[in-house]
């Protein structure tokens, strides 16, 4: 039996927030102080290390459970299935449902419920939780659903990665410009299809790097301090990124027995385009090999980093051929890779 | 290859708070009336139907991810492992750390990774990640942990459920007399030892039932109706449980092939005594019995109800002797069961 995905749904919401959007922002720095340059010079530096020129954000009226919602019904009929025959909704997210306006994020009920009553499914054997696991999350929960099937406990599932960091960015810090919302969902089965998933590979940093990505306080230092945003210590992670990730990219490539030459696209967590470029790059490097052109696409310059939910929004739009000329074909290698807060890596060499 | 648990460690907060010390607090009903009966009167009828008489609560300085990594140790210890040899920590929660006299729960990192932090754990093979799954969340780690060394991606796992319910309570709503905090966890191996898991159920009400535990507003209706407390539909619940969980720990008794009479202590999520012991009683009544005398422990008189901590905890203290005179024997069939916010439910029978 291979596990393959059988259907792939994403939700890109409409409201559309360029780089000019932040001109009137107050930008500080961590100490509170006033940056020396102009917002016009933050934005240019900007573009040019992370690649992107805008970012979305969902409407007012919603949270991070109905955009998953959204990309979870694509999914559903993309897979063409009876959602009654789902055993598991796994729903990877960081901050819970955060509506606009509130600072405080709701968890309960799991906003794995909250998919599974709007989808109006009443099969009570269908498992819904949520995992938190930084950006890979929507990966891990692939792991996961993974585990299910072989162990026997589950031939279907859907995976969801589902996230509006636009309601938890300090407006006073620039690294605010990177963070965007979005939702995308796949259905994982056990299939008699060739292909699927070949290897995987997951690993937690945290005995330096725990806190890199963290919860904290506004740069405005006026702000109430019991109130927090989401913050990064960027060249830490840039570096952390570096030394870790080709690294996991090559084992989990040794463990899927595919050759390096046979990878058709990976398809990264679209967290900053420079970042991206210099991990494909040390991981082709690693084996001897300069970066193939056009093996990393990209939809980060127009989507941003909406956390778990960048690689199965890339997936679907490709599969569905929304990105540019970048297409994923039956019996393509796909290597998925991302990091993010934990500090957490994975990978899964797939073939489609 | 049989799946035990093999270490096992608790804390419980140190700060006592009685019934009596709800005497100065201003009751309202839904609607933000003052109850008509004196606080007196709500203490006795709390008394009688949840045989809470005293809970735990944290000290100010202490947050979720602190009390499991004291309980993390203690199940460290008690299995006498190196803790560089687990591949899971998996951490069940449901509100993230929240400090006190902040509204705001902290989830990035994730609490599984503070905690691998905390124990100083190096090994980046060790995966950590929460779930979220209300007070059913422990036990479904457990079932999770199965599933990994079942389908052969683990050997050892630590799994915790820790809460600080005492942050998220409205002290305007009487329900809030039941909550506590608290943490347990243990260490979850594949073993040639006889016993262990011999069986598990899991199922997700969400169809009509998702909201009966949800994040809602003060019954203060001057409160911030931003700020949202734990809240639910008690008599709701009492009747969803007992129409549902019988009937899911009967068909995972039947899955293992225990007779029900081999069937030595249940430990069952201390939520509430009078539906703990209604559950109970149905559950024998399915099967044309009485229920046994001292078939199922309780902890909640003195400890009030931790969410995912009652479980784990109630275990760790029958297993040490400081439970009353309830003790669990090698040899012991024990079927462990909750119910919670999701709405799920679930179940184990489990060999000592």
């Amino acid at each position: 039996m291979n596990i393959k995905i059988t259907g792939s749904g994403s939700y890109i919401p409409n409201r559309i927030v360029a780089n000019a959007d932040f001109a009137q922002h107050v930008f500080l720095d961590e100490k509170g102080a006033p940056l020396t340059y102009s917002n016009e010079v933050v934005a240019d530096k900007f573009r040019q290390i992370t690649g992107i020129d805008e970012r979305r954000y969902v409407e007012s009226d919603l949270v991070t459970s109905d955009i998953a919602f959204f990309a979870a019904q694509r999914a559903i009929e993309d897979a063409n299935i009876d959602p009654e025959t789902l055993d598991y909704i796994i729903f990877a997210h960081n901050f819970g449902n955060v509506k606009a306006g509130a600072i405080q994020g709701d968890l309960v009920p799991s906003l794995a419920a909250r998919v599974k009553h709007s989808l109006r499914i009443k099969n009570p054997k269908c498992v819904a939780y949520d995992i938190l696991f930084g950006c890979p999350g929507w990966l891990e929960g692939v792991i996961q659903a993974q585990s299910y099937i072989k162990s026997g406990m589950a031939k279907r599932c859907l995976v969801i990665g589902a996230e509006t960091l636009s309601r938890v960015v300090d407006p006073h810090d620039r690294d605010s410009m990177i963070y965007s919302d979005g939702a995308g969902a796949s259905i994982i089965e056990g299939t008699d299809d060739e292909g699927g998933i070949l290897a995987h590979e997951t690993a937690s940093y945290t005995y330096d790097e725990a806190y890199l990505l963290f919860f904290g306080n506004s740069y405005n230092k006026d702000h109430d301090e019991d109130i927090r945003y989401i913050k990064m210590y960027g060249r830490k992670i840039y570096e952390f990124a570096l030394n870790r990730v080709p690294q996991a990219m090559k084992e989990c490539l040794e463990t899927s027995g595919i050759d390096i030459k046979d990878v058709t696209k990976i398809l990264i967590h679209q967290a900053n385009e420079k970042m991206d470029e210099a991990i494909v790059n040390r991981f082709y490097k690693l084996h001897d090999m300069v970066t193939p052109e056009r093996v990393m696409p990209m939809s980060i310059h127009k989507l941003g980093n909406s956390s778990v939910a960048t690689i199965p929004t890339l997936y679907d739009l490709m599969l569905k051929g929304q990105l540019d000329d970048q297409v994923l074909t039956k019996g393509d290698i796909v290597l998925f890779a991302s990091v993010g807060a934990g500090m957490n890596i994975n990978a899964i060499v797939y073939k489609i």
